[in-house]
């Protein structure tokens, strides 16, 4: 007996046409001896939707409130698609966060999966019933309804996977794989088979988030294989795991890019110790994360630093900037939307001379400017300018031949 | 302190904005040391699109998944009256049926409250929080959702004001109270100060359903005093309670009547025993709900057999009429549904005679031809036909002077 773990997203049970197709997949994966665990996410917009109708009633909703609120959106798509099962003539039964065991921190919106007690999914599989999980839902020991946050589905799925000690942990969206970088700007993009953990980690945080960051470090740490693929497409989809068969003469795995950056300055800042602190302890006390920080050589005693930030922060950043100079002696500050980020990811990069002077080549052979550089084990993350972000994927996903096997 | 339990309908919480309002009228209630918890049914249509989408997807949902999906309704409605009274500064909280302690019988779509452990109700009123229950919805012993039927949170409401020992229950809905009749067919009918809970269960019986009868059953077990009032409308409703003050020369409380009903002769039935059974068992069988009978004296051997069902079930009826006629020997049948009942509900008709005398003498003189007649102890019904339903309740109206005090 296979036992898996199957995730479907939202665009997947959008509606109750879709619910079939998908009843109609899972049918599909049960055959050849299978047992399945199936986690869905909310329909369509619902969580968007719930969201709005909780702002429509105060502008400051509590965590704890919003968390129940929000759990209803996938107690309406798990038990619907328990019954497209069930019409199709599958035994199949849904169970809520709680029902499935799933135990979580007190951290509402954001909280932890810090235990799974499987017991009654192990009932239920045991009496050949496929078991249909409400994903991003949990409950803390005092029974407190709480969400693991966006895209929590996917943690939902994965652990699960690992407390059920599952032969494979599936999650299937509306894409068709990981790609070597955004299909809708480089048409020869193609879905990379394999990619271990950690670059999959670094495609997240450049921008190209497919499966959860957490759902991905807690598949890492139980060595459980991801595959992502279509709901609807045939296709092998792309595999996430420990060690992926390596492909030689691919040093570089894809190209990711993200619009939504915004980049800030603060000018001539007096180059003394602590001021860094100074300057970001007050954006991580607005929740405003910040990301690429670039500071240069101190010349007369003071340096400019820079850094990004998510452009949908700009606006809250804005309204903190002029208190966040004057504190730190700054001359003045400049921010700035027009910007895009766009990486190069692969463990290919680790110990592999020259990669880093061909993305600078590329760039500019393409007349495209670099404003912020930022470089890790397995990433080299470039800031530009954002008209030009369609330009540079394709011209490095060219360059480092991509678009081949 | 004063303990009350309140519970909104469906249409006082349909939007945000009456969400707001009714966070306001809690507010009020609060005043002079009480303590509320407040139960909430679905918003607005909520529960009906719920079950428009299952049967989207399946023409057949289970049971134990359409209470998992409708218990959504009120998962989503509870949290959102919590952040509106959180919003306006009064410390609330919602819980669902689960934690809030409302354990029910295994009957999915139609389960039984068979318990109410209200632990953490009460330490959330001690730690002086409104507590919101999500209406509708409870579990059993094996954590399985349940919901409690059309009209549950009625309930609901009910239960938790005797497991908490409430002071006060009150409904609270877009209903002004009980009325002497149906104000939209009788301008001057009035709202009926008190009320007994079994003329309340007569009224509902007669098609006029103010609180869900199981509510006031439950209320009339524990002594429960009910009060129905309307949600934004001043004024005082009407108490359901075991002894009204009496108004002795108020005989009748009040004229009901309903039009969702279908009339079914079996022709020529031969009279022997046993023949009933054969006639009603199927009906049964089917889930078709006989209301009225009437069986005259037999002439010839034969006799005529007439009952009443719901309007909604005439289809169905219509199926197996042939059949039924054809196993017990009838010599054939007439199904119609242009007809309609109206009742005269008090406890002033036990041992007060003259009154149906009187009742037939209005309906003669308003030129109503009554088809069918049943009584009980505290109601007398009529079935007349459709179109002078609305002439026969205001007649009886004025002719039992309901519209005076």
């Amino acid at each position: 007996m296979t036992r898996i773990v199957q995730k479907y997203g939202g665009t997947s049970v959008a509606t109750p046409g879709k619910l079939r197709l998908v009843a109609r997949r899972v049918r599909e994966s049960l055959r050849n001896d299978v047992e399945a665990v199936v986690v869905v996410s909310a329909m369509g917009d619902t969580t968007d939707e719930l969201i709005a109708l909780a702002h429509q009633v105060t502008s400051d909703p509590p965590s704890r409130e919003m968390d129940m609120l929000l759990s209803a959106g996938e107690t309406i798509s798990a038990p619907l698609l328990a019954m497209a099962l069930e019409a199709a003539g599958t035994a199949a039964v849904s169970l809520t966060g709680v029902q499935a065991g799933i135990r979580t921190s007190r951290a509402h919106r954001t909280a932890r999966i810090v235990d799974i007690v499987p017991q009654r999914v192990l009932d239920e599989l045991a009496a050949g019933r496929v078991v249909v999980v409400a994903g991003f839902q949990g409950v803390t020991d005092e029974m407190e309804v709480t969400t693991l946050g966006r895209g929590g589905s996917d943690t939902s799925a994965v652990a699960l996977a690992v407390a059920l000690g599952a032969d494979r942990c599936e999650i299937l969206s509306d894409v068709a794989g990981v790609h070597t970088a955004d299909p809708r700007l480089v048409p020869d993009a193609r879905v990379i088979p394999e990619i271990a953990y950690d670059e999959m980690l670094e495609f997240a945080a450049a921008g190209a988030v497919v499966v959860q960051p957490r759902a991905v470090e807690i598949a890492e740490a139980y060595s459980m294989a991801i595959e992502v693929r279509s709901t609807f497409d045939e296709g092998t989809g792309t595999v996430i795991c420990r060690h992926p068969r390596m492909e030689e003469r691919q040093k570089v795995r894809g190209i990711a890019h993200q619009n939504d950056v915004a980049k800030v300055t603060l000018l001539r800042v007096p180059d003394r110790p602590g001021v860094a602190a100074s300057i970001f302890d007050p954006f991580g006390q607005q929740g405003i994360n910040v990301d690429i920080i670039v500071q240069n050589l101190a010349h007369d005693g003071t340096t400019d630093v820079s850094f990004t930030i998510a452009e949908s922060d700009l606006r809250r950043a804005r309204m903190m900037l002029g208190a966040v100079a004057r504190d730190v002696g700054a001359q003045g500050y400049m921010a700035t939307a027009d910007i895009a980020k766009v990486s190069v990811v692969g463990t290919g990069l680790r110990g592999t001379p020259g990669i880093f002077a061909k993305v600078f080549r590329t760039l500019a052979g393409a007349g495209i400017n670099i404003e912020m550089i930022s470089t890790g084990e397995i990433h080299l993350t470039c800031i530009i300018e954002r008209e030009r972000v369609g330009d540079a994927v394709r011209a490095l996903h060219t360059a480092f031949e991509l678009e081949k096997i």
